[in-house]
């Protein structure tokens, strides 16, 4: 936390409780967490957080939309690279992977999203559209011959993110790592492979 | 289901209450679901519930041991093999998608685990356990020169097990694909990756 001038009591500003309800919502669920418990574990009435959302919906909405938001420039970043597929669908998996480590909160968040509600289904719906940006440049990557061809890129592309996405299990900013080095890990496994060839 | 006799009315022995209960856990969370829902979600009542079992935290210890015990039951038979620890490595993956294809609610309940109560953080241990026994064959597989040296054992570990964890979030028993087809691409593209090699 940076020292400065704060208006009024930490933790009362809209980010602070973002991230506030976000780590609750990890937590204990989103399903699981009502508005007084995210008062009582932020430590400020229900009113100074209706003050700044209509509700924890909107919390949700908010937090997932950090997390889409962020993986959507990286795509749109990436489809601009003059590259082959296959480096672009690295460059993406590398990306993916710092924006894991840099808002890891706001991604955990969006890959517990179960559907429930109709943040939760919007939620949804974006990440099928990522899915699907992924399976269409793994379909380019197979078709310029750098990508195996045995496999559906649908499922190539949940398996990719399935790898990288587990990350949220384990990564923790302090200790875990240089979240550099685990994007190479990461793409170097995913690409070519556990086993070394003879 | 299989014809036969039954006593009482369906959904009264105690798998089928369970079977129902880790079907509510997985869709509501664990810790979002009461005594009340299950019974209402079952269409039996509380009391027969607590005929067969002393709680919801008994519900989940049944849930996740099934789980569990299956995985220890292939790492056991795998350490058996008399093969180097690349190929028990992959016999290890190839056996946990089919037990993930095979017991999918179970596992799915496993894997979301959070740690919250005293059967969850049981299940954890026992989920470390098994991380830690695979680390130790990835360790065997790099010593023997078969798998890639330049990255931490439970890290791969990890990363392999993240990749086929991540079917639960997609696969599905009916129209998902035949197991030992998800299983032999997962294996293929943990061990060989995604890139055509030159």
């Amino acid at each position: 936390m940076e020292a400065g001038p704060r208006r009024g009591r930490p933790g009362h500003d809209l980010e602070s409780v973002l991230r506030g309800a976000v780590k609750v919502f990890n937590e204990r669920g989103y399903d699981g967490t009502s508005m007084e418990d995210l008062a009582r574990e932020l430590g400020i009435t229900k009113s100074a957080i209706y003050h700044h959302v209509t509700g924890k919906e909107e919390l949700l909405r908010l937090g997932v939309g950090r997390a889409l938001d962020a993986l959507f420039v990286i795509l749109d970043e990436v489809s601009g690279l003059d590259a082959p597929a296959m480096a672009r669908l690295e460059e993406l998996a590398r990306r993916s992977v710092l924006l894991l480590a840099a808002e890891l909160p706001f991604v955990t968040l969006l890959l517990r999203v179960r559907g429930n509600t109709k943040a939760e289904r919007q939620a949804l719906a974006r990440r099928r559209e990522f899915d699907a940006a992924v399976a269409s440049l793994v379909t380019q990557a197979r078709d310029e011959g750098d990508l195996r061809p045995d496999v559906d890129p649908a499922v190539v592309a949940r398996l990719l993110y399935g790898m990288i996405n587990s990350v949220v299990e384990w990564y923790r900013p302090r200790g875990g790592g240089r979240p550099a080095e685990l994007a190479d890990i990461i793409v170097t496994v995913a690409f070519d492979g556990l086993r070394i060839k003879p």
